[in-house]
């Protein structure tokens, strides 16, 4: 089974830091691959920014959709998510949206904790673009300087963690995700320091991907979410554009 | 002052039908523009046209927003909406937008009718993404085959008038918005023809984006809807580089 | 165009602040009339006061609406809208209505800030009455003693643009309303003091009252907003009974 | 225990209606009165209606809630009803508002089975007042001509019953309201002819009447239904005038 | 009239105390006869053991109901409350469902106080489960331990007391209800030391089901609360074995 | 990896026909097993039964739990689920949830389709109760008699494909779950005669609690998830009383 590891950033390291937390958490038997956007923003943190990386998500699964069996898109907002589920024939999976749905299975009410206040706003899209404010606890935010995207989750770690503890005790909160790609890989390392089970985001996604891909759905010719009719575009990458027009 | 419409798809045949619709609309001393997408889809109906649509729509304010008073995005799934109201000083508005708060100030539900199946789920969604769904009285679309997207309207009139009548009569809807671009303006003729106020989403439009540019309102520098500070970004076209780069 | 601003208190002072705010904001062309309640409450602010003003604004309309291409019912709660939008053929837009519509344009979350506690609970039903409880931030109230309703704008400004920050801060409102009748103007006034954009609640309701006054919507003569049906009545003002009794 | 029947309708027929379906619920010792609306509408039906009989029945309750232990506005609407909750000491209950959450005692949604089409989407903004939208089945509404509304009750009884019916089998409704002040007592007679619980209106009132007398609750000097305080009014009823002014 | 008042809790003292503000609820002629469970648990506090205190719930119900006319599962979370209603073809009450349902008709909006911090989310999902989260203010919660659970109503008075009023003052409560089985007559005392009604469960609970016995609705031989349908079992008590199989 | 297939049912027929369809869902170094209830009823369909099947699910696991890694409640509206969620240190998934939240991830709404009429607002609840009503296109149910609960699925087959093509035609789902116990393993049959992705709740929960049990989620010892404090018991199952008395 090959899975996608699509970071819609361009950032090789947060590209890393995915990677680290995924090949742990991957079944025998299980590939994974990753992409880094080509071009684009180093880091996506808002909705226009994300607008624009979920087009070029899209652009990237084009091409290379493919050589896998499912793909992640591994950006917290899931930007792309439901235009590559009507584009492409094998599953996509957001990251976000695997991360909530299977805090879903280990309680009642998720916390999201997140390194940047401004992500704050776009996550809560996030969730109700799913239909799942009623299972959110809250988000916490870390309201501090730091200095690189790549290295927050060193570099606040403690910080995250009482933001973590704080959703547990004052929002009542029966798991926490630590949200955002550049926190991939921190639940292992803190899992004893809060109260609550932790839900990877990236390690969920893997176990997420791989459970579409084996339970091979067939796509739907049908509904929302069948593949979009074939019609003429023009000024898009060729990828993209064969795959609009059926080329 | 001077007003936008920006049409996210490339057939200058719809723009046509947009400006034909805007021009009455708009009041003495208003000055109405239009821009035609340079490239992408004839006509945006699914999700994955509106990601790469709406990233479209943002390259085209780039280029232009320093010329107009406030703009609107002319296509009814509002693509691009959010983050042009990041990205942007002068308002933006959708057209599904001002459509629909335009109905709310007319009826307790309004209802959606609009010309392709295909369209009801991605419609709805929009509702959705504007909190709207309790005024919503239904949505309800043409099942048929129909010549030209640029002349459904002249085509398809009657079963329209039928479907409108049926949201009052079956889904007591107070009020009905005849819904995608090439229905702009179809609200004007089949007036006499509905028992209930008709909303011309061009029209309305047109009327919300004069009231947000003659209301002046300040770009917020808080919240979520403040510009993106600025970041690094590789290959996206200049305009929007530049915008993104504060250069 | 004639708009009708009618004041459904008995202040006559409260009415010479909501023409200060609208005459500015009305378009050349566009006649702006007040009328203040002959009888009822100095200011409503109560469901009871509300219910016994709404009826008073029916029957002030009932005299006057022919007059007139539009008319605003210029109290927050928007008292008696609902029904006058039944009864008369002349669009009616609500104050609170029309400054939170507005607001929808302008970000996705508002906060109210209004002068007194004993508001916050009834502006809290108006909104839910409007189906825009998912796009409230929060309501902010002031906590304090003030001299005259009339001159609490200028008395309490520092505090209520410390509540409108505080609606930024920690609400995360995109928009902020200054809401209730005496605190029309004052946006114009504070607009630099507060980070995001600010809505008038006089303004947005003459534009509004513009935009549906110019797009000439027709009466519905089906639905739950048509005229109700002739009826006898007994002890109503003439104006009312006439109305009612299609006389 | 005194309990009063308030009919905001002007029809006495109506009342007697009432009275007939009161008096056989009233335990042992609750004496039941009755007042019909001394001015209005003979059949209250719409939002206008309800804006002007809302503030009738406040003008009635002002001049006799002293010589009752509670009160019942006795119209399905429940027009006035959260005004009085704030005004006056004894507890007021509403006719729709004590069907409905009796009938949550009985099932997990219920019906509302009318007797005009008219009153549907009025009923349905009642059941929304008072946060009971999820408990609600549907409504269903007689679409016919009949001769008087006192007399609808049996004219339509089987009609009724049919809508009752469909209710149960279509829209799965565990519990049936009948509602409408000209249906009160229907549930009685009809009781064998729907193989679920009903609910009458008057019955339902008169018990939850009964019971919020009889627990005796404090009058709110704090929150929301607090009593409104003390201000100058001009031109109410006298009873109203005093109640407002402290007098 | 014949009123079980069924305490799922073990405990005695427990009984006791919902006797005591039961008997003085009662109407002349309503006779209140009490079980305490024979099995399970000194104190339902947890979804795991309303799980089972549900189950033992029906097991005395099904020994039981044939000699009463209404029964009130009389602990705070209503175990079993739903499946009793289906299976006996007496009312069914639960302790918090009337409660909550009473205070609905004292104002808009209702918190909860209750002795434990435990206790809270559970209560929570009793109210989504009776679809009335939209009237409730807030829950608040003792956190502090405490002697014996029979006694925390005295011991711990002023404190809940104080959260009252936290309730009114600060989550805008209209109306407050003490909740959990040991809280019971708890209200009667400290009614003079809130400023809004206080419901007392047991009280709300005894008038409801006189309402609902001397309503005498029909079983439900239709709908999701009918009896379910005979079919064998095994392993269960005697009674309720007898009742599944029709026996 | 040991995960335990907890049929709550006592029949061996449907439990025979969850493991056929687990098996060739299991990755290999999956071991699946077994377990049918000892006692209760041959199929839950009725709240009543699910209160009581619930908790003889709690015995079940209470006598097994500590053998496997992870078990699954293979009833489809997850009878017992919450509480067992509390009670024991493995991660416990519910059928319906998982097929629900697997078919979150291939579209936006979901239908059921299920076998028996009665069956639907049991299963509606179980929906609201994860807090996915806005992902829920509809439920469609059976309404003929059939001969053994068992072999339903191959009697009914084509009036289950049926009733699965009108969700997707008439209530627009995006995907559709066949829903209860006996229709395990059908969707797999019947893949290339419904035009949407299947979801097999079998199946699913089988991917869903190997990705629970590979993540190694910590037990909560905070919130509303963690063990119950120890507490004296009476009269349960020995296996149970130890469980809730820590011994």
């Amino acid at each position: 089974m090959r899975i996608l590891v699509l970071n819609p950033n361009t950032s090789q390291g947060i590209t890393d830091r995915l990677m680290a937390a995924a090949l742990p958490a991957a079944a025998p038997g299980t590939e994974v691959s990753s992409l880094t956007a080509p071009r684009g923003f180093p880091y996506i943190s808002t909705r226009a920014e994300a607008q624009i990386g979920g087009a070029i998500a899209l652009e990237m699964l084009a091409e290379h959709h493919a050589d896998y069996d499912a793909a992640i898109i591994a950006a917290f907002g899931d930007p792309g998510l439901f235009g590559a589920r009507e584009l492409f024939d094998i599953p996509v999976v957001g990251m976000a949206e695997a991360a909530m749905l299977t805090a879903c299975m280990l309680g009642k009410r998720f916390a999201i904790v997140t390194f940047a206040r401004s992500l704050g706003l776009w996550y809560q899209e996030c969730v109700e673009s799913h239909g799942l404010t009623s299972r959110l606890a809250g988000i916490r935010m870390l309201d501090e300087k730091f200095g690189s995207v790549s290295d927050v989750q060193e570099e606040k770690m403690q910080l995250l963690v009482d933001l973590a503890n704080q959703a547990v005790e004052q929002d009542d909160a029966d798991v926490v995700i630590l949200a955002g790609a550049p926190l991939a890989g921190l639940a292992d390392k803190v899992r004893d320091l809060i109260p609550v089970p932790l839900v990877d985001q990236m390690a969920a996604a893997i176990k997420q991907a791989e459970t579409l891909a084996s339970l091979r759905p067939r796509k739907a010719v049908a509904g929302s979410f069948r593949r979009p009719a074939a019609k003429p575009t023009s000024g898009l990458p060729p990828a993209l554009q064969a795959r609009f027009e059926y080329r």
